[in-house]
């Protein structure tokens, strides 16, 4: 799998594509006090890691017959500086749905996405502690 | 640091966000043989790695004076299942610098980036190992 970046301007202001040519734009001026024109690369990494598993939990609940009307995801992450490196060390994934479904498919399609599936997660919690939350019709569930 | 994703279809189309609202979108219908409307969840792993890392680059040049006229980064990722479970095994980072630099700069700045300061990289280095290569004006340096 390959993806490529050039650089937009004389700072930190980048444009990132995959093989089909699709793209996204990342700005480290963000993170010393600029107002940048894209996403910080390091909330690329918590989005990858919502995307993946959501497209997990959309499937197994497919599987499960359940129906599910909507889906958002919002993720947190928390990194840390320990032996002069800065590492993702926590990582939340707070899994909102709405649908008709039963209360523990929704929260087994989670649990299978984080512990099997996805395989952003499961690379990311070799550093970071990988919590979850799930919300259905707006009662926590898990 | 949060980010926030919504989805488009009744499928695999998302939409993610950071707190400024700077969107981009993943869809992983590609993955299971449509055409998409984003990135792969695990494109934006690499990406992630390879905006993060070249951010130092262009720091650590500009602290030694170099002049860096352009850099651009290939990223290849190998995903290997072990365990039942997909993980990120390999990623090679090909940065390709053009500019009035000493060859040993290039190749320092590239290494401090990746043993020391990138913390996306840092991150991944607990799963998947690491490898990077320098092209400078068109040669091969490291």
């Amino acid at each position: 799998m390959k993806t490529y970046l050039k650089r937009l301007d004389d700072a930190f202001h980048f444009e990132l594509s995959n093989e089909e040519g699709r793209i996204v734009q990342t700005d480290g001026s963000v993170a010393i006090g600029g107002k940048g024109n894209g996403m910080r690369p390091k909330e690329l990494l918590l989005m990858a890691a919502a995307s993946c598993s959501t497209i997990d939990v959309v499937m197994v609940l497919k599987k499960m017959r359940q129906q599910l009307d909507d889906i958002s995801v919002e993720t947190d992450g928390e990194w840390e500086k320990s032996d002069e490196h800065t590492v993702l060390k926590k990582l939340h994934l707070r899994y909102k749905l709405l649908g008709n479904i039963k209360p523990q498919k929704a929260v087994e399609a989670v649990k299978m996405s984080l512990e099997k599936y996805c395989s952003v997660t499961k690379t990311l919690e070799k550093s970071a502690e990988i919590t979850f939350s799930v919300e259905l019709n707006g009662e926590a569930v898990a």
